[in-house]
């Protein structure tokens, strides 16, 4: 922690923030220029978090110097950690793992069909909302149960992993009988007591970023997770929102290398969500796999005209096989499976 | 619902599009344009909704035409709502309500040594966290129920009404014994389960506004409330996220009028987030009133130094009590009380 | 300037930057730390602004201790500037300045009309654009010259000051010979050829943030133009670009209290172009006087049917009338005049 | 144009806006839904954007249908434009054209030891800066004239074009004669005084996009050089400002395909402003050319701890040159050349 103090700073205001902190148990180190006085803390941040410096009088600015992450951070773990969906899919090395499917499940029939086609195509992991968090509350909310007992029925049948939206915390249980993989949203990024309902759980969560949340934030949020002792988490970035209007959100493309960085969780892209517009996903989903993500999130439905959710950018089945052929190119471009 | 074809788009197109809405029950309008073709659509756009018209071939753009919420809409109810916060203690007509008090409830005799003074000062509404939802899993998570007590506590010995965030659905229950008025933080104003659980009571509910919430969302989420009965809602102010980083939060100060146009719900304004700084805190609170606020959440601590959370914009009981006192000016000059 | 180590910084990557600062003319503490060691130097900064140490080995991160503006700081100048617009008319003291009029000089007989409105209610500088800054190549581009003639005509008829934007450094001088302050719009902000050559006059330049700017930027813009020797400059907020779209910009409020506790120059609020619509302005202008604006520009037409820009957000002479009423009482109550 | 009228809009509303209108020369559609009505316009759209019907009373909306822009249209142009920077370079086509240099021209010994690097490892256009838009007055503020010479002799020397970037409209004729593509910086992506005389030339204009600008605005400024009768215009998108802080800008991945759907002018990303850390440069750049860019502008730089600016971002050309073999194994994977 670096304080940096006002110009005009009195001698005794210094001496009350080092008293102050050497009963924190903080060794600092004062360093005194001509504009200026600057003091370097050394000891456990921590401690700091916790006593606001910033209204000590005579300060200007308190400056952190450690990250506030641990567990996630790439000091922590420095080789890169692979995350098990299941016995058999494992995301975070060679492979980019694909998931997809419907943003809603909407009926069995129609989940078992998109189910087979993109498994046909080279996705290894399902994905389908049965509790929606939606905008509106008279939008479709989901199945519910029924929506994961066809999640359930699909991935026996056609060996897909699956992974779908947790909402509340006192559904995490009764979701653990059916799913691979809990989801949570943009929305729930900053729900702490489903983050740690869920870092309670030994299953993989995919914890996707906030519409506004810093890659900081995020971090922040996967910590909450692996401090509860759940250490498999994957990180998904899925647009952030800015003025831009063209698109439903920005992708920020950058965050897939900085979080790589930063923490050893594999990073998935969502190019659906990123972009909000199917004739963009392609575009979106191969700059994820040229900038280095671990595995696509990517909508798919039969008939998007009549998607209950998400319609405008769900891709139809045949291009979600055509974009598989090309993002297989990429991939052995940057030295990847796919 | 006003759909915006191509310039390319063919008459089958257009046809196609006319008979899918037919079925849906909508009357439609055709305009052919020099450049363009437009239809408009009578009807109920709820309907319209789930149909994803933006993927239908020929089609450049939808846009809705209704806004989407209709509880909370100046256009369903004409008149302020005025939301009783007790059975003296009403929200939303002449009088600016103050709420104060710490970010966190930290010890009982803290409470009550601030509960006494905010009420000195002219607050009639103590707030206080007792439940945190911190963005860090190693920093205080608040006393919890105890928290609650010393609320309880406050409030009888000082005539003070209170209001506490709310982060757990399964806490609602035990939470409306002790409280006055639910608060659902910025972090969870998508947290619909959370949303629905509060909207099942009958108290009342200050709903922040989120991070990067647009107005519309902010009303959306209102209206997830209403939708399950719950009319008591107070709409709440408390900056917004942007490229800016010398302040916390950017207050955005033209929310309050634009949320009392579109709706009839009381809007409060969050000094404290709104800016982060305590040194802003005094011209953001009479920005506030000046724009038309109903109440104010003001944090107060007698130690902001020693504070576990917010330590930064907390005020001083005695340049709150200043405050206020300058505030009341502003109040008569925009017609209220304080 | 702070530096803050990798963790795994070798001793020779901490000796090598040692001797390079050292060559500058720079003195260091360093500050070696559980997790990190922490270098802090002291000196002239400016030296260390040319020398990327991001990019030397073992470095993570850089600090700016010192802000990088001078001239426009408190530090620098400790009492509030009053920039004389005219010889009777200053800004910056207890008086709030009013300015007022068209968003564009349209005809002789109407800026005309106007001015005498504007005056009559407590305006004392007229606003018109005569060289317009459009966003389309085919919208109305300005009067030139001619518009300039008008509004010297209304300033001696009326005795107002006039206040007009420059867009081109070629006008300068042309434009000197007919108004009293150049405006500086938010699009050319950081048109660092412009702002020197208003810099090189001696004429008040009102300087609008740019609308992504940070206040930081805003102050470095304006000290490029107190760094050629002009020292009348003028702030004026006008809204930020945000992820709102209820409005055309969101006002950032905090930003005027923020500017005048970094700088000792005078703050205007635009809240015209911070709301985008006439029904807002009244709440944006009141909250601007209460959070301690020293003048407000506020665009007023007698037709906004018919105004060739802006018309959405402009006021009517009695609506403008009206609010200025309610402006004195708001003026009054933060101890000012207006 | 599509005019959404309030809901207790009264016939009389309606019939004023229909005879104003009418006179414009515009015919309409009137729908008179249950809730609503809505007036569509035919004919000119030009006429209604200086006739803000937003004032008329009874309007709630207007939303425009067409967009603002012309020439610089998919519409207007089917086709990809090929831009021809020199006889035998062009961008638009299969190929991926690389711009690389330095930040700044520092010296001539140093832009030629560069230029030399970067042909070698496949550049066929030379950046550098000679007038350089800094944010603070007392930063380097570039060679002028002297550097152009530089850059020219590099041209000459290593059979590279250039690009340099261009702040005074005074400078065009000037440098006209040393440098082959204008650059418009983000700072002057709306200094439309600059965009028209840039525009009066016949040479190649890269248009760099602003910070805060959203993809209309940056089609919108592209539009006021074409309008001056200069064609040859370049998109580059170069990240955005938003609320994250790990990176310099965000760079909108989503912006070629965008930009490149809705015009027929060449896209160029530039990775090293679109993420201000060398580090991150190579991800960025790999997405770009995934995503679907004509061309990449990179910094480069042989001792970035030197470079007078940007020394951040600044590739070593060892780091450029192992770059570009990536880059060409990813453009092949989608059907390009570099």
């Amino acid at each position: 922690m670096i304080v940096v103090l006002k110009p005009n700073a009195t001698e005794k205001q210094i001496q009350y923030i080092l008293a102050k902190t050497k009963n924190l148990g903080l060794k600092s180190h004062v360093s005194r220029g001509v504009e200026r006085t600057v003091i370097g803390f050394i000891g456990p941040e921590d401690v700091l978090r916790v006593t606001p410096l910033e209204v000590f009088p005579g300060v200007a600015e308190v400056m952190p110097v450690l990250s506030p992450y641990r567990l996630v951070s790439r000091e922590f773990k420095k080789e890169n950690s692979q995350v098990a969906i299941t016995k058999n899919i494992k995301i975070g090395g060679k492979k980019i793992i694909l998931m997809a499917g419907p943003c809603s499940v909407e009926s069995r029939k129609g989940l078992l069909s998109i189910a087979r086609k993109v498994k046909a195509s080279g996705a290894s992991v399902l994905r389908g909302g049965a509790f929606k968090p939606r905008t509106s509350p008279y939008d479709f909310q989901g199945l519910g149960e029924e929506g994961l007992k066809y999640l359930k029925e699909a991935s026996e049948r056609f060996g897909l992993a699956t992974v779908t939206e947790v909402i509340d915390p006192r559904h995490v249980e009764l979701m653990s009988k059916y799913i691979d993989v809990f989801q949570i949203g943009a929305r729930n990024m900053q729900n702490f007591v489903l983050l740690k309902e869920v870092g309670r759980t030994k299953k993989p969560v995919l914890l996707k970023r906030g519409m506004s949340a810093t890659i900081k934030d995020w971090l922040m949020s996967a910590e909450y997770i692996l401090s509860e002792g759940n250490f498999n988490v994957i990180l998904c970035e899925r647009g952030i929102r800015t003025f831009e209007t063209a698109t439903r959100n920005t992708l920020d493309i950058n965050a897939v290398a900085v979080a790589k960085n930063l923490s050893h969780l594999p990073v998935v892209v969502d190019p659906s969500h990123g972009t909000g517009k199917w004739g963009l996903v392609g575009a979106a989903a191969k700059a994820g796999v040229a900038a280095g993500c671990d595995g696509l999130m990517i909508e798919v439905h039969d008939n998007p005209e009549a998607a209950l959710s998400d319609g405008a950018q769900s891709l139809l089945p045949k291009n979600f096989n055509n974009l598989v052929k090309e993002l297989r190119k990429i991939s052995l471009a940057v030295q990847r499976d796919l």
